[in-house]
């Protein structure tokens, strides 16, 4: 039997997204026949905006609606604090956890030889950029083999780039995070404790 | 911190499918930011297309691409039979074991009073209106407490049908699934033997 070609595209589709298999694939396109014509319109034109309704913030490589983002034109925040994060979903869990006040960078990604993502494929170049207008900045990379590598590579730059004697803080995220796990799936608790317990590097 | 809109309203496209909660619909939403925008189009236009390039075949009532459907207007097949299951996954099973030969019928559900579905809530009178054209009649709904409920109220409405003495064998699919377990996610061989064990009602 051939399978109807819209149903079989829209499997096609889905299959495509991480964490699905062809059987959950196949599973939402049988479910979605049964909703309204409506509901796969509003999905259908949610997918087409997504890229065109965003920009990357120019200053700190975040997905935003402008640039640059509500937090870098936000002056009741702290501009001369930096974290520094891998992904834009760990810049929303720190914003849940409602502690931290300052600026952020977004990597997008951490450095990884085994996948060859080295420094220059991720946003290092522009935070070392930054550095000259900051007094503090916290690496908040996850707590992976990689995320534990782009912290110290880093912390590194930045050393050699402050050789001139000025005062700037680097840190890492503190205790809280078990080793192994994911940054954005980290309760609000885990993330104040992290903040407050960051050490120098 | 405003998330923006595109990506929330794109997580609450995703959140509305069945087995997709709001962490993995964030997570779906920002993977698809780094796919190109072709991949984007082209499933949104599978959304779309979905419902309007499919019909239910007004025979056998499975999603089709033409009415009747390439099944039920396939002349190679035996018309005598039919095979009637609770999804169209499920003819898609059948199919795929390449056994059987016959017609089918999708009823689109099972009889469950917990959910308010009764019989005329699914195509059990369309199926009854198919009997006299059959000699056989396997019920192949899911050996769940719903599926046995529905096979066993089609198998006494056709019992009342079939009173003036005509031969109508009347089956239910036989050893080989497990109880409780879901008819789709069966393997080749144990629906060849489940339509070869079938036990008359």
């Amino acid at each position: 039997m051939r399978i109807a070609k819209a149903i079989t595209s829209l499997t096609e589709s889905f299959e495509k997204l991480p964490g699905i298999g062809p059987k959950s694939a196949q599973r939402l396109t049988y479910y979605l026949l049964r909703v309204p014509q409506s509901q796969l319109d509003e999905f259908s034109n949610n997918l087409t905006r997504l890229k065109k309704d965003t920009v990357l913030c120019s200053v700190c490589k975040n997905i935003a609606e402008s640039d640059p983002c509500m937090i870098c034109s936000d002056h009741a925040r702290d501009h001369s604090v930096c974290l520094v994060v891998e992904n834009p979903l760990d810049v929303i869990a720190f914003e849940r956890s409602g502690r931290y006040k300052g600026m952020y960078h977004v990597l997008h990604g951490a450095i990884n030889p085994l996948e060859n993502i080295g420094p220059d494929e991720i946003f290092i170049a522009d935070l070392l950029k930054r550095v000259e207008s900051l007094n503090e900045i916290i690496i908040a990379t996850n707590p992976t083999m990689e995320g534990e590598a782009t912290a110290m590579y880093i912390s590194k730059k930045i050393k050699e780039l402050t050789v001139d004697g000025r005062q700037l803080a680097v840190s890492r995220l503190g205790m809280g995070i078990p080793t192994g796990a994911d940054l954005e799936y980290a309760d609000d608790t885990t993330l104040t404790q992290a903040l407050e317990g960051r050490r120098t590097l």
